[in-house]
């Protein structure tokens, strides 16, 4: 991202694109925002390339109250996941408790006692980050490698989060779309967030996108769903079903800007329904696999959100590093806004 | 922990106890050392909660690089584990790959293809934080509750793991027991690291521990089990095994220095075989039922710690926010250490 | 059950009981029907103690044709769970598959090439045996045992469904009480299977019940749910819902009749809404840790049931041996009907 | 298997191979004795179509005494598994237990408790069946199919083995090759069972082995290795290590005798170490692929085996139905066997 660019009105590959040829609009998109090569033919990592060192020490020095903000929803069974490709919602069981403890069954001496537990959890099923091998764009995954060779049954065996354990710490802007283009702070389900939105939030907050930041989009999704869950009325669609989010015409803004990383607090980070007839996720198989670009999803963003509306600043130094499972497409995190 | 607390003489509760009456140690060091109600009836933090805002934000303050570290072993198959009370290693696996992807069989349109992963694991596999609800005293737990109501097959129903979501970011310091007083950097299994060396690291290493800092405890034996490793001799007796660690003496330490949490590249954090007949982890039933101090296990301390040799800087800003699983007893964990 | 017993009209306690007063009644019928120390105190049979090897010898004497019914549904992941106390639907994930055999890395010599695989599943997902430790009365288990003892987070030490592991296997006797009391093979929802309507069956099929039987009641809830599935409709309710089902009122026949076993094609053998008001599985409390019965849910009777009606013998071998996981209080069965 | 085949002697195939080149032993077996095609291309079931209702029907008359034995070991954490390739023992555990109905934290209503549980675990554990996609011959499976069109990450979308759920009930025949030629009813480590041993076998027990037979070759391995685990020396190199087993050289008698399926007390049904140099299992590669025969391991044959040297009756009915999890390439079996 150049000032430059950044400056000069929207280029014209954010008109809304032909509804009806998604695949053209992919190739299109794909074909002017590719990034495959600009790190070398080794790259592991995508655009967390753009975070360097300077970038996460100036980072640290945005924190000035030491308020810390956890981003991630709660890793439990009463989830928003319903089934959908085997995505379960986590189920947590006991291998020990305060029970056995108290009974004295466990074996131990001189009255220790212990609980010890369990998980089994899809690593999208809550807030996560998407892998660079989480998506393929007509069989070939980041940087233009096969994606049959990839990512087998072992695993992503290039570009596994592990790579990412380390990086994903840097400046992170929180882009309050719901509060600056939503009624009562959401927007509603099917509202398409497009470069202009951004550039009105980023107004409407004072805040300027640059390098290597790590963007947040809240789009109030996820509050509105809370409430729902709050209700006893459940989860609903949230995990897949209609929801705001990112444009598809976006693509040039996010290869542009040279973020190192986004995440939203809808499932899939762009607009459902998505744009183009007969469609799954188009966005998604631009930016992963061509910009190499780190997607969140599911991130909690609403107690961030409402400090920042109250104190007026939008950036924060973000730690958001993946558990570090090898070879994974996706992986549970616990994201840390320091303000 | 006051000034003068720390520059008095250890107090004589560091003298070694009776190795044939753990039971009379462990009560001794609890009637000591008790933080219950401290914080009140209903606190769920522990020591967390003497890391506040200021705490936070002088950490930040140290931040000079930009240089971000993982503490994080990996969450693999090929890990220490071996069973034990049904601790396995993370078994991950697929439920979409490249292959499906290339194949066209994923019923995705205009060439969209993905993958898509799961993982069973224990919550204490790898790298992790240990709950407040982990360890039992003769039935209680922390704050003094009733270890059969807090923790039942439903998890931590009181001090589940997701309350420290948002709080564990503040000042690391590494103690490099293993350099300072090992052979080649490393302790050997049995070596009971006591108040002495501890005082003796921060003496070499330039650096005081304060109220509210997260303290690493480098003791060498990851490394020496990841050479292991390397050569094909597998972990060994890693998970449970004899491992350097701290002394049942520090429990003292521990309580006055205020510390907010403290974690070893070992197993189980204290020292292995415990300093005790019939002993089965002693300081633990002291340190997290009764003064309810977050424990840290597993951590690969080993790059940061040649990143601090080399720079003579041992203190760091940390940010160790557990995987917020409700209700779990422990939590996985990728810490990162921002220098 | 002597022929005495069962020539008589059914007994005055099958009369509906109070429906303000589920308690009241549970406590009543507990009390007339108990089976607590028939078999000795260290028993963990139950009722399975009725089928001796003498029955088995007779029950292998029924099969005429060779023809084989398995009356297991599908373990998958489309199955009709919907999280309720972390009751999911398997999800059965691969470790190894054709394509990375194909690809030749699986470091095989040979050209051999290997697919394997891992499941995640509640033991009582899909068709099952509900085990002697699955339910409790006030703190009591089958056999009058604490349940707080019987069943701890290691499992079932007692009663555990490993001790079932050879003796399932008898006469087995289908009832099709769907085909016989509802419309077209269908009891509605909520349809109370009383004494009555299985001795109508018991007529319609000229069969009789007898000591040591494992007695299948055919509802049609299953056939109906699955017609839902197949349009597309999903599985509803059948997890939980209303359905059809024994009445309470039966406990009294289940008792006198010296069965070893029941089962039925619904999630939970008696039927929904339970007849009082209040209440959940009130039947389950009184045979499961009173009687001891062996109680079978989510059996697929549509094939058998048709074969049955087809050549009018209801009567056959049936092996229903469960997985015999150690401890488990439920375990899945692949129960084979050979006629 | 025509009564000529069986009389004559061995043919010539069964000597021993060259042990330099495996793949080409493999390759002459493969061409000698497929079945491709033979029961049509669709077919699912491979040798299992030798099991017809007349075979079931005499099985069903080969009972007597009704004595039932359970030919499972016990599926739990205290398993022979040890993570090769990420198959672990299974883990239960438990998602309430009588505790918490003790504790009356279940929130049902008059008294009502209940106890559930979960697992997890590979399909092949312990006592299970390979299916016809667990196991390719250069990327071909059963019936010459392409096994990366056949088993995908969604698992085996031809062969899976719900399609075994009935069939696999027929006659049982017991070669107890451990007493009939090794010392104390055990062979020992590395003993290749030949078409001699089965032969000698048969003619000791006075049995023959005919086309539709489910073949249980017992070695006595788990016989040994048990007494191991109970003297606490643990299941040493059960799964995986040397073992007696099926020599190579069984192929043809494997396919002349056109039995439907074979079991072991074993890990992996055919001797270990191989008989070749540098080889991995080269007798599943002719038999899976090419003959589609239905293979079992890890069978405790122990009871069966005492009761069959006791009465002298080697043959019973054998009901052996896996767990029909949709699309698995393996499956935990219970089999009974029936005298």
């Amino acid at each position: 991202m150049t000032p430059d660019s950044q400056s000069t009105a929207p280029d014209h590959r954010s008109t809304a694109p032909d509804p009806h040829d998604p695949e053209g609009a992919i190739a299109a998109a794909a074909g002017a925002y590719s990034n495959w090569g600009r790190w070398g033919d080794e790259d592991v990592l995508g655009t967390v390339n753009f975070i360097g060192a300077a970038e996460r020490a100036r980072a640290a020095g945005l924190v000035r109250r030491g308020a810390s903000f956890s981003l991630a929803m709660r890793f439990q069974n009463d989830g928003p996941q319903k089934g959908w490709r085997r995505r379960v919602n986590p189920v947590h069981t006991m291998t020990d408790t305060g029970a056995e403890a108290a009974l004295g069954v466990q074996g131990f001496p001189h009255g220790f006692g212990g609980a010890d537990d369990v998980i089994f959890m899809p690593l999208q099923c809550a807030t996560q980050w998407d892998g660079l091998g989480h998506i393929f764009d007509h069989g070939r995954a980041w940087n233009g490698r096969d994606a049959a060779q990839v990512v087998t049954s072992e695993g992503d065996r290039v570009t596994g989060i592990e790579h990412l354990a380390a990086p994903v710490t840097g400046r992170g802007v929180l882009l309050d779309v719901g509060r600056v283009a939503g009624e009562d702070g959401e927007l509603p389900d099917g509202f398409a967030v497009t470069e202009e939105h951004l550039r009105a939030a980023m107004d409407a907050h004072g805040v300027e996108v640059r390098r290597g930041d790590i963007v947040l989009v809240r789009t109030g999704q996820l509050a509105r769903v809370r409430r729902s869950v709050e209700r006893g009325d459940g989860w609903g669609d949230y995990a897949g079903g209609p929801a705001p989010g990112l444009s598809f015409t976006t693509a040039g803004w996010l290869h542009r800007t040279e973020i190192a990383a986004i995440a939203t607090d809808t499932w899939g980070f762009e607009v459902r329904p998505n744009e183009f007839e007969h469609a799954f996720q188009p966005l998604h198989q631009v930016v992963i696999p061509h910009l190499g670009l780190l997607i969140g999803e599911m991130w909690d963003l609403d107690g961030l959100a409402a400090d920042c509306a109250a104190d007026g600043v939008h950036e924060f130094l973000l730690t958001a590093a993946p558990l570090p499972v090898t070879g994974a497409v996706g992986a549970p995190v616990n994201p840390i806004a320091l303000k």
